[in-house]
């Protein structure tokens, strides 16, 4: 009994634990793009810095996976919480990277002014926090409908995403002085389109960890 | 002691399904951009296709991981080891889907002519291939050296990148009707560039499930 009890008690620190990382990179994806809507250098510095510590704690919660694992022997759906819980980790991580790139555009963009003021790329940022807000809900919710409706908010910011690539590209177009900014904008957007991807694959584990049937949301 | 081998067979098993799979999404970055550099559409679409089959290798091995690691009580290297191949199957179905990405490209710009052929794409396209070849080859014989020397490769790499990089921009200013394409070009090789990331994934990986001590190789 004690056992399943330390056991138990394991497997909500390490929710906590998933939970935290992802408010870290949540914040990241908000302040990275504030610094760049901003041109700030100060808060592009702050995120790049901020890194660290979420690798550290994707290093702590993998090695608590894998004790756990190990340990305990799980039964069928414990397995799959903690098997879940070491997908999770790897998305929040590469989601914190893409944060980190575009703190390094905002670097790179010191100097310049900014060819129009941002709105939609800081409204796509909104889109994709709260996508991967809901999906941490529906790991720790074990909430099904809420990991389902990941894949209709991805289309949404597929679309946004198309239509700020259309937007770019015209600027390019129109003038030739436009290119290299407005490309380095369109990665940023692409990052961003790329974090929404990495929630909808954070609600496809939770769909698998509930139900044990993998199935893709966003094809 | 039948346990323990009935143990290290699967332990076998599984990496021969790594190196399956590895050989897999080798041969689909192959020909994602072989089509690519000859506008070939059924190719690319043969590339589009295949990438069930990746995924479902994927969840197979992950399947294999996890009754491993409840069923057997592994000890800390074989922990380790299992822990290494859930994370490099993650790694390797990225490159899976950055490969159909790129054959999507390829479908996309069905009915143009290229801008120019292309020679620097393939030529990063080899480079990615090899370092991921480089990547499983050191998970398998447990090299460190092999896994070590991935970090220069991603950096030659990013070099390539970057200069493709400069060209394509440089298209894009000289005639607004290259915009499109240059875009998805740059695109392509946004991804091969990301697939040497993963190969680099891979290599700090194998480091960790040699030393048991996490690194990271490229930053």
């Amino acid at each position: 009994m004690d056992t399943r009890k330390g056991f138990h008690q394991s497997l909500e620190e390490l929710q906590r634990d998933l939970l935290k990382m992802g408010v870290m990179v949540e914040e990241a994806i908000f302040l990275a793009v504030k610094s760049l809507a901003q041109l700030d250098e100060t808060i592009a510095r702050q995120v790049v810095a901020g890194d660290d510590k979420v690798n550290e704690l994707m290093v702590e919660i993998e090695s608590s996976c894998l004790r756990l694992l190990a340990l305990q022997q799980p039964m069928a759906s414990d397995l799959r919480v903690i098997g879940t819980a070491m997908k999770i980790v790897t998305d929040l991580e590469r989601i914190g990277d893409h944060a980190v790139d575009i703190a390094k555009t905002t670097i790179r963009l010191q100097g310049e002014k900014l060819l129009k003021p941002l709105v939609d790329t800081p409204r796509m940022a909104d889109m994709t926090k709260d996508m991967l807000r809901d999906a941490l809900n529906s790991y720790v919710k074990k909430d099904l409908e809420i990991a389902r409706s990941l894949a209709k908010k991805d289309d949404a910011v597929d679309a946004l995403f198309k239509q700020i690539f259309l937007e770019l590209e015209e600027l390019m177009g129109a003038d030739p002085a436009n290119v290299h900014q407005a490309i380095l904008l369109l990665m940023v957007c692409r990052m961003l389109e790329r974090i929404a991807d990495h929630a909808t694959n954070i609600g496809e584990w939770v769909i698998y960890m509930i139900t044990g049937v993998r199935q893709e949301l966003n094809h």
